[in-house]
């Protein structure tokens, strides 16, 4: 086990109805608040003048900025910058998924800062201050609403960059699992591939004596795999979605990551086919999670092994645990095939004829991953396999 | 899953060497600080003076204060705080296990209050504020590192009770494993047992679909379960001794209580075994809870079950699944036994011609316990079963 600092300042609000403590909590991060969404789906759902009102009744005033695109964009950001600087604004209130949070969190930092917000992004730069900000989540998947990253596209170039610092972390999340009952099907799985590859991430490191962490991992990836499916069946399933609205926020707030280096090569290869084809984050992890695995599993082939015998109760193999390993990745697959999501490219709906560019965006910074140094020719390798 | 609010601000700074980085941790928090500490083993060790030599590197002021026992007493808490007063000290610093940051918070909270700092122990009041706390752990076992409880006793009349809430929770906590090396067999499976008891109070509830609490509180046991043995045949054993700090902080620092009711008729029983023969509480633990599951089990013949199977690896008896639920406990009792400690009052050396007044005293201001209320009759035939 590394040693670590840990610690989860953001207060969570989690169960039915929370929605309605936004003005009461809002009034203690700020007084005058940017209220930033993305479709108008959170107005037609009522959830928009429900956030409104309890602003309006605890004495909070807001301005809005909407607009929010899945993959948020560096031009919207700017505009929400502008915006707080010319209001004077002092808090944000996002009310949406990951997107919109990883927006809110860019403005946050970009308003105190006086060069290009996109330093930041680039490495440039370091934020040590930002506006604070608090979240009415819609969507379970990224864990943007308690963790310590912002994910951001540049369209000047088709760029998708993480800051990953702690000055980013929400003040206050409002989970109420009741506002996920309308999630289109597509939404919820991808979601779910979402949370389900920030533990894999962590999971695959090559820090030893990580068992705490190991089976706090296994635990929080068993509970999303049995109630996605209830959730899926039955979207009104108060508990099944309450299981995985709290999984996704445990998923990505760094308790995962405690002791451990964890590896990130999916998330930097998935995160170029985002950059171009503006998949679905979630869907285009599920492509590239599995061929990922084929390439590594030989590199620490017991920690494969585990996976499968404790994550998807697959029987060992004592004789020929590649076996075991193996299933243990066909598993996933077929997992993430079960509940309506592309397991190829192909089936994502991205061509193959760039992925030879992908490969060398995505390590255009140099190698990524920890488990194994991803160079080019490995990208190359499984973006081929993921065909 | 039931509502629940959660955030866990206390700065876990763990790992080799973590302890110099005291004086810098301090200084964040105040500038004169009280020293609290228990024996004297923390002066042989060199730890105390590593820490006074790390707060002076800082330009922190300390006044030292020790003598802390375990079920730390009322009447030194009363000098920490006229100490405090007295030196117009800003912050405290508790070097120590359970007792000594139970003790600290109870210096905390009296300080800027102007009643006994007893009420709030009573419940006659409650504490809004408190001088901002640091820790040096260096006993694995109540969690009070990172949790909102705080237990005194109060030596007129023997009373030990418990103060849960959020603001008497550390700012920051220093958790170096290489400083659990010494510490005797004896306390590091008392240790054990408290930090199991913790999951344990957790996990048997009445709310239901707590799926990802239920694993995580797994995941928890099964990793001290394992590490304890190898601690206890290999002192100095960093691993083992990582894995069960990290696990004795993640016990009671509430994240396992998310969105269900605890139990804790076991831990009120057992305050007052400690109450009147001042027993190490983890043993006590290990005395009580066996005989409270053999009480309970029925209510809840599933949940005994899974206990079994999940965290005991235990084959379920589909025909006969209270075989299943009482081998369950069986190996609770066994493995407790098994790393040396007591099972039965006699054991723990404790006589039972005063377990009626144990048992009354346990329900003195009302029933106890949330799985099934326990009351006097309850308490006694728990007491009886331990026998």
């Amino acid at each position: 086990m590394e040693n670590f600092r840990f610690s989860m300042p953001t207060e969570v609000i989690f169960g039915k109805g929370t929605e309605k403590e936004v003005g009461a909590a809002t009034k203690r991060i700020g007084t005058r608040v940017l209220l930033h969404y993305g479709s108008e789906r959170v107005r037609k759902s009522g959830l928009l003048d429900a956030v409104i009102r309890s602003l309006k009744e605890a004495g909070v005033v807001h301005v809005e900025l909407g607009g929010v695109q899945p993959n948020p964009r560096l031009a919207l950001v700017k505009e929400g910058i502008r915006i707080c600087r010319e209001k004077k604004l002092d808090a944000i209130l996002a009310v949406g998924g990951g997107s919109v949070i990883d927006a809110a969190k860019a403005v946050g930092v970009g308003v105190p800062y006086s060069g290009d917000v996109w330093d930041f992004y680039t490495g440039k730069a370091k934020p040590t201050t930002m506006l604070p900000l608090g979240v009415v989540l819609t969507i379970p998947a990224a864990g943007s609403e308690a963790s310590q990253s912002s994910v951001i596209t540049n369209d000047e170039g088709s760029y998708k960059r993480a800051l990953d610092i702690e000055v980013i972390r929400p003040r206050f999340a409002i989970l109420n699992p009741e506002l996920t009952f309308t999630l289109p099907t597509y939404q919820t799985a991808a979601g779910a591939a979402d949370i389900m590859s920030h533990i894999i991430e962590r999971y695959f490191t090559n820090v030893d004596h990580v068992d705490l962490t190991d089976r706090l991992c296994e635990a929080t990836l068993k509970t999303v795999i049995h109630n996605v499916p209830i959730a899926l069946a039955e979207p009104s399933n108060y508990h099944a979605r309450a299981e995985i609205m709290w999984a996704g926020a445990i998923a990505h707030n760094d308790l995962l990551s405690t002791g451990r280096v964890g590896d990130w090569a999916t998330h930097m290869i998935e995160h170029e086919l985002s950059a171009l084809y503006d998949v679905t984050h979630g869907a285009g992890l599920a492509v590239v999670f599995p061929a990922w695995m084929q390439l590594t599993y030989r590199h620490d082939l017991k920690r494969f092994v585990q996976f499968a015998v404790r994550v998807w109760g697959i029987e060992e193999d004592f004789a020929e645990p590649e076996r075991t390993a193996l299933e243990g990745i066909a598993r996933l697959k077929a997992y993430w095939k079960s509940i309506g999501l592309p397991v190829t490219l192909g089936e994502l709906g991205v061509p193959t004829d760039r992925i030879e560019e992908m490969a060398e965006r995505a390590v255009s910074y140099g190698p990524v991953g920890h488990f194994i140094p991803i160079k080019k020719r490995e990208a190359l390798e499984i973006l081929k396999l993921a065909s």
